[in-house]
């Protein structure tokens, strides 16, 4: 199973791909982010999110894609453009029929750490060792996606399967096809 | 100068597309409702929206596409759709190279009413009365949608056609085309 992780955010969304089936040694295939300048309108920046999640998608086809499911209740200065950056990235799956899972930070850091309330350091430096890198990835965005990542494989491996089914059959009742 | 405005959110969103100047009687030239259900998962709620936007971009070709500004201090349950629901109609108009202007419910409210706190049912009388309609549009978020647009065409023209300027120059830049 190929999963991209986003941890969505409009200055700097991570992104992270991770290959594997739970029970077994996973393998990153890439980690970045995609950075958005503050000072351009906030359209154009959602655009050149968008562009930065079409490259990932585009080289490495992932099976499904996990997001970071993002609160009302957190820092609201931020929340509304991580709320819109992770509406780009959702899209940008559906658009080719990937399904999305979103995923807590609580449920992200019990599956990579065995707690919900790990602290940054312990989630990248689980990461590290759960993918065999050498460093933990930087910044804490980059590792949070591939957190992200290793979180929806370790999850319930038949009911994503499912869900891959169900969003294939949306996207095609969406295109008309079969509706 | 023609204007889509959009009155985002999930389960309706409206549309409203209005054609005139400052100072000259306006002109609706269409005003409608995308609707998404509730019971399919939100990446594909976007995708509908996306496609839904689209649609109307595609029939009336505005110059500028006027979105209300979403705060988060709003209704917490609704707010995060909402956002994501403009941040959609943002990205459709900034891939076409369309300005999106941003104007909160207040500014709105003030520039066809006289008042920042008009309820809904002022919005809609004047709405009908500035475009000269038999009957207040249903439901209040299409009449929104055309109070936003009739909202931007009276702000400061000057200031859209630099705007425009700037947005068609940030879309080169983005494509690479003359950055």
């Amino acid at each position: 199973m190929r999963v991209l992780g986003v941890d969505p955010g409009l200055t700097r969304c991570g992104v992270g791909v991770v290959e594997g089936i739970a029970g077994r040694p996973l393998t990153m295939l890439g980690v970045g982010v995609v950075r958005t300048p503050a000072d351009v309108d906030l359209s154009h920046r959602l655009l050149a999110v968008e562009q930065g999640i079409e490259e990932w998608l585009d080289e490495h086809r992932p099976e499904f894609v996990a997001v970071e499911r993002v609160f009302s209740q957190h820092n609201v200065r931020t929340v509304m453009g991580t709320a819109q950056a992770s509406a780009v990235a959702m899209l940008c799956a559906a658009r080719r029929g990937i399904p999305v899972a979103l995923h807590t930070p609580s449920e992200v850091k019990a599956a990579v750490t065995g707690t919900g309330r790990a602290d940054k350091a312990q989630v990248g430096a689980m990461v590290t060792r759960l993918l065999r890198l050498s460093a933990p990835p930087r910044p804490a965005d980059a590792a949070d996606a591939l957190a992200l990542a290793i979180c929806h494989i370790w999850r319930a491996p038949a009911q994503n399967r499912l869900q891959q089914a169900v969003a294939r059959h949306t996207l095609n009742a969406t295109k008309g096809r079969t509706a």
